[in-house]
């Protein structure tokens, strides 16, 4: 398996390479649509066609790259089950598994920072934790239906039970980190180390964050795959 | 072997991080100065002591975080053979090891963006390119005692003639790319594919880039192992 890690400056957004080198075809988790350009010149270059563009969940800090990517490629889109995107092209449910040659990703159900977001676990070895989990952090929860007590429940019972030399992926990070394991995050993330339910519910309420800058043309966009809303109109 | 890539966005620079779980002892390569917290606290939580602060060259973009750290933990600092930089523990030589437990660093001169820098492959597996080779381009040759013809040598003879396989990770990256392969280098890099040693002297020649703005600062500070020189005096 082909895995690649890219990284968008302006949202801070990490989107996932992954291809089966013997199929030559390739999904991309996350992608931002200012990277469609450089993630299709890769593709080329590796000599890979796009099977599929997977989201974690509905975007508030970056619009999608999956909408343009369809249009140029004949991708299929995929969004979590409950996502409101109707021109997704499938819904993914809990526990199951998007299969492409070698590679297996299974869905892991983790609302909290949205009502429908999902981590992808990659051939049981490394997790995409989307903005779950993020290295010694995670995601707000104070917009589009998110709920803390939700995301608590989420990551201590769906992600920090995975095995703790999984590889930690997130869809964002601030500091320049690129990996973790979940045993580190279960023994460091300052979140959730050392907190409980209540605790954590406490910290994330009072949080008091700016919305994101993108938020009012993002999440509208995103619910239609990407497509600004000008351009559909 | 523990293997961490670790990004500074103000410099774009990639420092590595690795490290023999089995010694609980660690390399970092490329450390910067205004990261030295945030590596310190990594090392810490992994529960690593820091072995070794290895630079591929005299940095002009960035501050090492080289002297800080050795103040901090009594590491060594390692620079190139013939790196003015008198301050450093030790100066390492072309096709020299630097080994640690399980890990073996072998230094590759890679002179070219500077008349002293080296490469590192760890392992056999992956090359740190420093600044002499990125993903998709080169460093620049117009200063440092720099010169394209002999980057094009160092590229063509010393590092294009690692296996195929060969992970390559860059000292910078500017759009967002973690990673590469020699193969897809040789094949897709427009700075070399394709170009001759003349074609690509003239092209360096004709960058006109603006000198770093931080490289009346970080030169002779490099020199000096990173210590700022109002430090010093």
């Amino acid at each position: 398996m082909l895995f690649r890690q890219l990284y968008d400056s302006e949202s801070s957004t990490y989107t996932y390479l992954l291809a089966d080198l013997e199929l030559k075809e390739a999904i991309l988790i996350d992608p931002v649509l200012e990277q469609v350009e450089r993630d299709l010149k890769l593709l080329k270059e590796l000599g890979l066609s796009l099977g599929y563009c997977l989201e974690t969940h509905i975007h508030a800090d970056h619009i999608t790259g999956t909408g343009k990517l369809r249009e140029l490629t004949g991708c299929m889109g995929i969004v979590s089950a409950n996502a409101k995107a109707d021109c997704a092209n499938r819904h993914i449910q809990d526990e199951e598994d998007l299969e492409l040659g070698s590679i297996v990703v299974e869905a892991i159900a983790t609302p909290g920072h949205t009502d429908s977001h999902m981590a992808y676990l990659v051939n049981g070895e490394r997790v995409l934790t989307g903005d779950a989990l993020f290295i010694r952090g995670c995601g707000r929860t104070d917009f589009q239906s998110g709920d803390a007590g939700i995301l608590y429940d989420s990551v201590t019972s769906r992600l920090f039970t995975l095995p703790d030399a999984t590889l930690v992926y997130p869809a964002h990070d601030y500091r320049g980190q690129t990996v973790s394991t979940i045993g580190e995050e279960k023994q460091w993330n300052p979140r959730f180390a050392g907190r409980d339910r209540e605790n954590f519910i406490q910290f994330m309420d009072n949080l008091n964050l700016p919305d994101p800058k993108k938020m009012m043309e993002a999440v509208p966009a995103n619910e239609k795959c990407g497509r600004k809303l000008a351009t559909i109109e």
